[in-house]
């Protein structure tokens, strides 16, 4: 049985309702149910509807809240009732979102979803500070993991840094936690350099950004931030130190020389 | 010595015009120079200005075209003449764009510019389908790479599989190519299992999107599609089969009993 009803899975990106797609901000303002996480901004959320019912469904580390079968079943009732559901994740939902558990429970109960896709938190502190994740010189990969679980019993369960440590990706961890150590001591012990320069942004794209800048030798010394923080470390972040500044000038000299041919 | 001018760097999405982000809209159309790679779509270079003059910089394989250092210094040279700049990438400017070498030529310049992140590919790749590209229950990270290097002598020469190939990771392959014969030898022979789900996506988010979907070990039967196309595979795609279809009935299972009780 599918319904006409439909439910928007939709990434609110990092939260600068700017850095919204064309799309979300159209759907969040026509949404009737609009169903949101912790970290989507006040700024994006006042863009709904004054009829929209607007609930966060968020979870936040430690507090008892709505559990993930609870979001599945209000997003289901209310598209049963034939009402627009816009779920709304911070940044893409494809990333640490959830996504699948609501994809799986609406496909059961056949109703009909999209999935919109954002801005993500790792592309958003990177732009922000004006850093490239791949930079065909240093670094051809990108690695995204999430630190979630540095808040349970055993830090970064979820990856064996043994695998994933190379010179020669950038590796980008989303909910990073503030205890470094155990990410730093991992990494060196996988056989990373400690000069690699790492940088953690804090609520990228906001009025409240702030970055600090560190290596990875230096992690443990960086300061708590306030959350959503992106952790961003490789070769290619190197434009933050000195040595990213010195190189620059061999990019510029090729460019006059160019430039002056030009004109 | 800094001009007041700027240039923006700004990710254009994947294709579709309602996924730019709202500032890539109104920074396109504001634009005296958009300078634009082949993959940007025709639906938005239509949204520039009449008057603004618009420049197709792509570099396609094996064409002779401008080079970088021709694009960072007509970048330059527009900026100086307090023109309004608009670099646009496709998907998001920090992955495989070639972020790193324009803002070091600005940097050494000293011209301000701005990036501005997009929805990348792999990410639009996935929302096309309704997949998530982590999954708490099954991947829990993403490992982005390029297969850009296919076209040259050695397939995939820039990435060392054994070390990236694990099961519980989602592998978003960009410019994969055609020949998937290579990449399919190297994940079995590093010891992934050849039931691993894989799907590849061609134009994605276009209404020229097309995907055919496989498994590692069936990866070299995918036919050849037109570019941009984005190679998905990992354990959590299983969506796309008739196993993720069983799965998801737990799920609905769960939620219609949290419905049961709601009401």
């Amino acid at each position: 049985m599918r319904h006409a009803a439909k439910v928007s899975l939709v990434g609110a990106g990092p939260g600068d309702p700017d850095l919204l797609t064309v799309k979300a901000h159209r759907l969040i303002h026509a949404a009737d149910l609009l169903l949101h996480d912790d970290l989507v901004s006040p700024e994006i959320l006042a863009l709904a509807n004054s009829n929209a019912e607007v609930a966060n469904v968020g979870k936040r580390c430690g507090k008892k809240g709505i559990t993930q079968a609870e979001i599945n079943a209000r997003m289901i009732q209310a598209a049963r009732q034939e009402r627009h559901v816009v779920r709304l994740h911070g940044g893409d939902p494809a990333i640490f979102g959830r996504l699948a558990e609501e994809t799986d429970a609406l496909d059961a109960a056949g109703v009909a979803f999209e999935v919109v896709p954002g801005v993500s938190a790792g592309s958003a502190a990177a732009a922000a500070l004006g850093l490239s994740l791949t930079d065909r010189r240093k670094s051809s990969s990108v690695m995204i993991v999430s630190g979630h679980h540095a808040t349970k019993n055993a830090p970064y369960a979820a990856t064996d840094w043994k695998e994933v440590a190379s010179d020669n990706a950038t590796l980008v961890v989303y909910m990073p936690g503030n205890n470094f150590q155990p990410l730093r001591d991992e990494l060196l012990l996988a056989g990373l350099s400690p000069d690699i320069p790492a940088v953690i942004v804090s609520r990228a794209s906001t009025p409240q950004q702030r970055h600090e800048t560190a290596t990875l030798g230096t992690l443990a010394s960086l300061p708590r931030m306030d959350s959503p923080t992106v952790l961003l470390m490789g070769r290619g972040l190197d434009r933050l130190t000195k040595h990213g500044r010195q190189s620059a000038s061999a990019a510029l000299e090729q460019a006059e020389l160019i430039f002056s041919s030009i004109e």
